[in-house]
């Protein structure tokens, strides 16, 4: 980087300037296991400083990524090509609380958790919970276009964010959306910046929805012998006009992981599923009375089980939620994507995924959100045996082929990041990939903000 | 035209390429009082056809308006500038019902109400109906991004679009989106073009998302001496956690002239809400208490009243639906915007339409959808009277200004199109303008598709 440039930065950031190996090697990584050394890294207070930054950026051509808290599970926060590392973590802080219209202001570098606990005492919450909530933040889960276990019924990101402050390659600050419930002046920016993973400008705050916290829930466990049976009880469910907050589903090789690392009494069986409905106690009651009937109707259920007391929801919670740590004691290595395909392809997708487990001699363990078509796929291999190791990258791109085949999408909320940059052309096609770098580079003209990615 | 060009064209299309006066005169018009002649009219009865156009029309740089069935209130159907009118009219067809996803693949060209009454027989409906569903087209409703009265509970056209069909200016078909519900891969094409107006791209196709049926539904009207209590009950029941289907306002002069047009049995008061609720039976009638309940305790309510029979619903939606009718009787003149505002601006924007109609001496009327913000605002004047044809235009200047000053938008469905492109800028500014005009060139560099619309 040019000394002079280096200076002005220092002039704007002060001693939140940070040059020194420690702190670069400190913003180098997320959570996927690559790591790229960014030249310098700024801590910025405030939107202006954004602007500043910028404009010297885009001056220089410099390299800019943007980082929340580096949970990103594809690369997106990493200096690929070196240059600025943005840090937006001390942008943290509820900008304007509306409770009238039911929205919020916040800096992007809020913790998603942080936001939740700051609008729970007015009775309200912010839907979109991805597990990572506790220290993702809204900026991150912004520009992945995060969904969360809660998506069947509320949505993701991009149904709750009603406009952004942004920061452009050239400094240019800019609001996007409003307050309004409905608005059609000019080009949908809001929706188009949702999901475009840090690649066309900096987002420095967003005006998100905000719902009324529900009355009551119920979480309730269906065991299956037939996995096809258990996709299609979703779709039942679905089409009945119940629709419950989440449906997640654990597959027989992740039931069996659970219970021999747990010693937990979960049912034999080819597939669980996990729905927990919410609203006011009688719709609750109502919602859990068509399952049940539903339920009763389904000759492959194996086991049937509503929680009556919050000990009971934790205990039929723990199977899905202990299936990541317990998969270590399958094999050290694991190669961990979000597949998507139509909810109707759910089984059939399953099907696939078993048949190249058989075919590398793999075993890969799926859970995921039934309710949604997402599913968690997970290659277990050993690092030690380098066959293996290749096995498992050449059975990651059968996953990804045999996804887009159904239909599907090779990421429902990680994003394409560096990681999956490959696979995007497959999926959308050379024409559509031009198009979307026209439009970054209407954005972006000197592609300066985060060069590397989504191969723009 | 050029002679080559135009002997192409009709090598394509055979007798669906209309060059007669007669037929152009047909397709120059639409919802607004605006004419301009094609050069050429042209109906397509398939993607491929489309293309084959784009690709001469691109060659020859020729101006393209796609068009449905022009019930558009702001030009977006207009060959401004000559050209070709690209009717899609004739693609009206389902190509896939999908039940398993509950979706359904359609041509652009059919009508809202063709599709709610083809997928009513399998317990499904398509939430987003503009008032002119009877005649307007899917094709348009996405292009102008639609609302209509059920937009508080169900939102608008790009909350039930999934992903589209699309011709490109230069011919290139693309599909954006797909049926996964989570799908992160790439910029969210899908939801930049709905709402696009038609400037970005033709679009042949669309896939939408359906819903169950509600079971059941009730409506309740209730009369304020109070507008601004009136606004401010319909945040109490949104915050009570009721989400009513539709929230509809009529102001203490839309009453008046109703009950003068009508004789209609109409309670004395500044405003009425009529609140529609719908969802299983036991639902409905929870959310019935729940509003009864908050209005007992609000003072300004000079009247209350639910509907119990099929009649008495009718009755109360009459008023509504009445005023647009009833209007010709103030005078024979109406300029009729859509603005919206912020829901908690909702009475203060009333105050200052009312604070307009003085200023100027001339009556506006007011009605729309309470819930969303979305005003209908109705300036009356006689068309022999300069001056009072003068003082309309300038009393909508100033709405919009006063709209804007409020955080609202120039329109909250009708769309910017040529009608409104002076309020554009001063509601988005001058850099977004640019960056649109900007994302427009990276779809369409020639600038011939709809090359007249939004100043791009």
């Amino acid at each position: 980087m040019k000394a002079n440039a280096l200076k002005k930065i220092k002039d704007i950031f002060k001693d939140r300037c940070l040059t020194d190996k420690l702190s670069r090697v400190q913003y180098s990584y997320d959570a996927t296991q690559n790591m790229f050394l960014p030249d310098v890294v700024v801590l910025a207070e405030n939107t202006r400083e954004v602007s500043q930054l910028m404009k010297i950026a885009n001056k220089y051509n410099i390299p800019v990524v943007p980082r929340g808290w580096g949970s990103g599970f594809t690369g997106g926060a990493l200096n690929v090509k070196g240059g600025i590392c943005l840090s937006l973590e001390k942008m943290d802080k509820v900008v304007e609380l509306d409770l009238d219209n039911m929205m919020v202001w916040v800096e992007a570098g809020m913790v998603n958790y942080d936001l939740q606990e700051y609008v729970k005492p007015y009775g309200l919450f912010f839907p979109p919970d991805p597990s990572s909530w506790k220290f993702s933040t809204i900026g991150g889960n912004i520009a992945e276009n995060a969904g969360g276990p809660k998506a069947v019924k509320y949505g993701v990101m991009k149904d709750w964010i009603k406009g952004l402050e942004i920061v452009l390659a050239d400094g240019t600050i800019m609001q996007t959306g409003s307050k309004n419930i409905k608005d059609v002046a000019g080009y949908d920016l809001t929706s188009l910046l949702v999901g475009s993973e840090g690649t066309l400008a900096i987002i420095t705050k967003a005006l998100l929805k905000l719902y009324p916290l529900p009355e009551a829930k119920k979480t309730i466990q269906l065991a299956f012998d037939d996995m096809k049976k258990a996709a299609a009880m979703v779709n039942r469910i679905l089409l009945s006009g119940v629709i419950p907050v989440a449906v997640e589903f654990v597959d027989k090789d992740a039931i069996q992981t659970v219970k021999n690392a747990l010693n937990a009494d979960l049912p034999r069986a080819d597939a669980i599923l996990i729905i927990e409905v919410d609203g006011s106690k009688s719709e609750v009651e109502q919602q859990t009375d068509k399952i049940k009937e539903l339920s009763k109707k389904e000759p492959s259920i194996v086991s049937f089980k509503i929680a009556k007391t919050k000990q009971e929801e934790d205990e039929i919670w723990l199977a899905r939620r202990s299936i990541s740590p317990t998969l270590k004691q399958i094999a050290d290595g694991k190669l961990n994507e979000d597949i998507v395909v139509p909810r109707s392809k759910l089984a059939e997708m399953i099907e696939r995924l078993q048949k190249i487990s058989k075919k590398y001699n793999l075993p890969i363990v799926n859970f995921g959100h039934a309710g949604d078509g997402n599913i968690h796929v997970n290659i277990m291999y050993h690092t030690d045996s380098k066959k293996e190791t290749k096995n498992a990258f050449k059975a990651m791109n059968d996953v990804f082929d045999e996804c887009i085949k159904l239909g599907g999408s090779i990421t429902g909320e990680h994003g394409v990041g560096i990681t999956k940059q490959d696979f995007l052309e497959k999926q959308i096609g050379k024409a559509q990939l031009e198009l979307l770098k026209r439009i970054k580079q209407a954005f972006d003209p000197n592609n300066i903000i985060n060069p590397a990615k989504m191969r723009l």
